[in-house]
Order: C-alpha cells, then structure tokens, then sequence
C-alpha cells in the first residue's frame, strides 16, 4: 500500500486532470483490493472486476471466465485465513492505453502462516459506465 | 496453426478493412514465431518484439526489460533441440483495444522430448512506425 500511495503522489504532476482523475480511480480499486482482502471480505474484494460473464481470469488453473467463478476460484484457494494472510501490491507500471483503457503492471505478495507466496499481475482496466474496472486479469 | 488460422477466416468478416489488415498483420506475427521457433530460429522469432530497451517480458523469473534480455532469455531456456521442440498456439481472443493497440489472449504448447510443457499467455500489441509490435509479454 505504501509503495501504491507513493507511485501515486510521484506520478500525478505529470497527468492532466482527467488522467489524474482516472488514475486516482484505478489505484483506488487496488486500494479496495489490500483493504478487503486484508480484512477476509472476498466478496467486496471483488467490487474492481467487471461484474460480467466475459471478465477474464488467467491464474495457476488457466483462463476462466466470469465474476462468478472468478469470486468462488478466490473462496477455493483462499478461504481460510491462514490460506489469505495480508496482501500487499507493489504498483511497477500503468500505462494508459486510450480513453477507455489502461494496462497495470504489479507485483503481489501474500505474507501468510500457510507460507508467504508472491507474483507479477498485469491488469487491463476498461472505463465501463463511467467506473474504471479489471476485465483481464492475468497473475502469475 | 490450424487454430490460428481458422480463427483468421472466422473472424475476418466481422472486421472493417482496416481492422482485417491489423488483424491479418498480427497474426502474421504469431505465425512467423511458430515456423521460426519450429526452425530453430531463436533470432527470428523475436522479429515479432518491439526492439527497445523497454519491451516489457513476463514470465516465471518474473519481468525482465529489453529485446536483448528477452531473446537471451529464450536461449539459455530454450537452447537445445531437446528443451525447444516444436510449438503451436492457440488463438482465445484478439481484442482491439484502441487504433494503435490490440489485446491478444491465447495458449501456448511445446511438444519436445526433454517433456511436453505449456501454459497461456497474454501479449499487447502496439502499432509503432506501421508495425504491430509485442510491447508486453505475460507467459505463464
């Protein structure tokens, strides 16, 4: 989260306002991320996907589709606390694609009793109805 | 290749003309990295990256920068017949993202005598000086 915050200060002098505005979203729906998650809530963990059969899902079982399976994939494999641990996300990249797209490049990292585990994610977020929201995820 | 092929014609008349010609030239791409992997060819399958110090390549030693990097990366994991074989993708999806980005969603397969390996990758294509480039490269 720190790291997040400071990407987030250091990058703003160079976006317009609306890109300001876009990217205050898009790191807020991470923020959701590390705050849900690291308080055991998966279902509004999951408020920053695309609530749609199509969203896309690429992790350690392959490509899975839809809000649905995505949300239950979650509940699977982390469901008990010390599967879940604390999550945190270091923020490498995000690049605006268009006015409707941006592609986020990270690094994930679950400290746990289980044992720590850790990745790189790459995130393409879509402006749908106005709300900035992950339609591809792919960690690994 | 049969795969990607039958989704060249598939799609094809859903596209605009302009659209049939980004498609048609990625998928080119895909297909020059088969039958140069397929000839062993390490140097050029990587025609299809963006030559810069900045393409991004993920993969499991997580992300590494730079055409140079990146097609040395293929030699020290890929360097002998045994661990090469012989490759195939599956085209999922090919989503335009934007005129100068697309999407690119698909399955990769190495058949070879050191044990068959594969898995799924994700790649962002950008049209730069009239070419569609790999700007990133998420295999996992």
């Amino acid at each position: 989260m720190k790291k997040i915050l400071l990407v987030l200060f250091v990058t703003i002098p160079f976006y317009s306002s609306a890109q300001n505005k876009d990217v205050q979203e898009i790191l807020g729906v991470m923020e959701n991320q590390t705050s849900s998650w690291n308080k055991g809530d998966l279902d509004h963990f999951m408020i920053g996907y695309w609530n749609n059969d199509s969203l896309m899902f690429i992790g350690s079982n392959g490509i899975t589709y839809g809000y649905k399976q995505a949300l239950q994939h979650y509940k699977d494999t982390y469901g008990d606390n010390s599967k879940m641990g604390k999550l945190n996300f270091e923020l490498v990249r995000l690049k605006k694609i268009s006015g409707d797209y941006y592609f986020m490049t990270g690094k994930w990292f679950l400290t746990r009793s289980a044992g720590d585990i850790g990745g790189v994610f790459t995130l393409l977020f879509r402006k749908i109805q106005g709300h900035w929201l992950i339609v591809v995820d792919h960690s690994s």
